[in-house]
């Protein structure tokens, strides 16, 4: 029998939550509340022998009482009553079942054994399983979650995240709805991957048309090899970044206590991971920095960067940036070095990057930013832009992005990355504007490193999928 | 003639504005009116051959007509008059000027002689130059500047940067006085160094009860042995932290053009700083971010680290940064074990990092971190500690710190770096909560790569100052 996919983890129809509970403050009610607030459109059946009423939802007082059978079944109680669930979600027909419950192999042998039991029904029976000892599954698309976080903010985009374990999974999640203007679409907490294993995460999301990148965290993989097989498919659709923890000897023992992860030998994964063309991370922050940026914009089709600035000290920081991270600060053809000029006092040189600041108090800040980048753009040697803002009251401020957007669009095959320094108000009011622009959003970053990075991830991105064509 | 000091440029009885402006907006204006703005406690003297009033103040009509010998003189004048000028300020007696003109050696072969000429005049009448081609000197401690800068908000302490271009030094200064809760001391912009240079700088500053902490932007050093020698001694009483750019070909490409700094071999300028003890950065925003370090916790005395981490996930990220970093996660002693182990449950295992999360549910999260920080500060094998936070609301979140801080009392010579990730604006609350306490600072990151950073060029010049010590 071929294995179920895992669509209806996802977009399920229906949703059964087995230990659900009417006490406000319970996980079991927690679940319930959070598919009702998030404004889940499917069916909700709570299970729990007391019967009765919650949340204006009948509650069946067992899973054969449920008049269909559901897509999905969310399990919350104690691990010793999840094999006998199961039997009766299999008799029942339920395919899909995120088993929050902990309890199980991430404990002891006899944890281990029930897990064991539980994998042997769902195989009988065609079941997949998500976990157990997990968050499950958010779903911004389907406004369907299993996760006790609190979601009430709902930004829908492009970027999906696996965690080994849902903790991390959340608070990244926390983060990017509280700080980032990107949007979220499916977050996955895998748990202890009794079935559903990171490549099979990914497997979805690569053919998933609502996710543009795939951010992992991962302590250790069981089956490497089919990882590495996966991942060599979905790159050629999608970036996957992979945060690999467990690298050095101490976050090797730390990830084996954490979820009883094997090392293996970090020189191995690493070029295996490279070789799929996966962007590996050592950052945690950079699994939300980098997803920005390709959520934002396109990767750049060769490495060939021109840089504008706003300062010559911030120039030549950019110019080592760029080229110490493999990037390449072009050389402007002439006809690009003459628009520059025609702004720029005569003494001064100019070059790539081009500095904004000699020409600033002769034309204004808007006009050196406008001319320079439509020329930059429109220079056949340029594969991407990187534009350093400088939000110095008064001095080179900007209040207004529209007009660098409008220039944009005619080169919208050529990424643009920002980064914003100066002072931290109008910094965080720049961001807004660029980040969350109705029609071309930038990314902005804080320093010309970061930016820097950003584009020569993508970059890195564009290179592995050429490989991987050959 | 023994050379002056650089006192007189930072603790000001007097000073006089060669060029101030009665008009708004401009330089000698600005210049005038920040002196007031920030409280200048010295006398001003405005210079203008036009003569009058400004700004409630006498304008005398030239140098010679001031009625004593100015600490300091500010020359705001074209280029072409400050060969003038300087004589007149060599025969009043005046031994220190700042000349923010720019015009010189920076733009061609005639401003490189009208330098040399007023260079030779000022080594005839023993008078010290910054610049020119500089915004100068802002120093907190005597409320006096000389940059047009507007700075409001004055908050004093013991960061002190350098900066070869006046303009980087001002958007680091805008940008820490912003969104920094640490302060600062003295900011100083080199310009064309036509006599005072970064080595006279840290000098200084290596000598300024005030200084904590110095931070430079580097693209040239012309005489980089005395740099060196000089950096060696004071290294010793506090740490320099260098980001010297031109590192790759274009970086060197741009501050050849930008600040006519001839190009050195990166691999020489790396192992020469090393050898002297000094800290280099290759990201701008980590001459911040270190600063913060140094100016909130005492530097580890061993690189022995324990680690409270609020999830599984996040101690295994945390163990691979601290020990990626050359920093080690120390085995925790059997005291410090069963301290840990009697809020943890039975089933969990403690170590090194210690995860609050299996204990929160239990005793609640203000416990857990007490009981953990008190332990392993407490703990011989311990020589500083890297504390995560996660402000997930009402799950792991704090609200208040005032707890943790009695306990790092205790082991004040023991530094404690944070991280904290989660919701922004509980995540923005803690910071504040910690960097601006009035007792003990401590400073938070976002990520643990960041907080692990920090302290790790901290114990880095550690092994600088007994290194250099032996």
């Amino acid at each position: 029998m071929a294995k179920q996919g895992l669509h209806n983890f996802f977009e399920p129809k229906s949703v059964a939550i087995i230990g659900a509970s009417a006490t406000p403050g319970k996980l079991g009610y927690i679940a319930v509340n959070n598919l009702l607030r998030i404004g889940y459109r499917g069916k909700i059946y709570p299970v729990n022998p007391k019967g009765g009423e919650m949340l204006g939802l009948k509650v069946f007082k067992n899973v054969k009482d449920i008049p269909e059978i559901v897509d999905v079944a969310l399990v919350l109680i104690p691990a010793a009553f999840v094999v006998d669930t199961m039997k009766e979600l299999a008799e029942k027909g339920v395919k899909s079942v995120v088993i929050v419950t902990g309890g199980f192999s991430e404990v002891d042998e006899k944890g281990a054994k029930m897990e064991e039991e539980i994998v042997r029904v769902a195989k009988g029976a065609g079941i997949r399983i998500m976990g157990p000892n997990t968050t499950g599954v958010i779903s911004f698309p389907a406004n369907f979650t299993t996760t006790f976080l609190n979601v009430d903010k709902l930004k829908v985009g492009g970027a999906s995240y696996v965690a080994q374990t849902g903790n991390f999974g959340s608070i990244t999640l926390l983060w990017i709805l509280s700080r980032e203007n990107f949007g979220i679409s499916r977050v996955i907490g895998l748990g202890n991957k009794c079935d559903i294993d990171d490549a099979d995460a990914i497997e979805y999301l690569g053919e998933d048309p609502c996710t543009k990148s795939i951010g992992m965290y991962i302590e250790g993989l069981k089956d490497g090899r089919r990882f590495i097989e996966v991942a060599k498919k979905v790159v050629r659709s999608k970036p996957v970044m992979v945060l690999k923890s467990g690298r050095t000897k101490a976050g090797a023992r730390a990830a084996a206590s954490h979820t009883a992860s094997i090392a293996a030998d970090d020189d191995i994964v690493d070029s295996a991971l490279k070789q799929a063309g996966v962007i590996r991370v050592n950052n945690y922050g950079d699994l939300v920095s980098f997803a920005k940026a390709f959520n934002f914009q396109p990767p750049p089709l060769n490495n060939r960067i021109g840089a504008i600035t706003p300062s010559g000290g911030l120039g030549v920081c950019t110019s080592d940036a760029i080229e110490s991270m493999g990037l390449s600060i072009t050389n402007l053809s002439e006809k690009t070095i003459s628009k520059l000029k025609e702004i720029t006092p005569p003494l001064v040189k100019v070059g790539n990057p081009f500095d904004i600041w000699p020409a600033v108090s002769n034309h204004g800040v808007e006009k050196c930013y406008a001319v320079g980048l439509e020329a930059i753009l429109n220079d056949p040697n340029v594969d991407g832009v990187l534009v350093g803002f400088m939000q110095s009251p008064g001095v080179t401020e900007l209040k207004n992005v529209d007009f660098l957007i409008d220039i944009m669009k005619k080169y919208s095959n050529k990424p643009v990355i920002a980064y914003c320094t100066g002072e931290w108000n109008l910094v965080e009011e720049l961001r807004e504007l660029f980040e969350t622009h109705s029609e071309i959003q930038v990314p902005v970053y804080e320093f010309p490193e970061q930016a820097s990075e950003a584009l020569a991830v993508m970059y890195r991105y564009t290179e592995a999928i050429n490989r991987l064509k050959k």
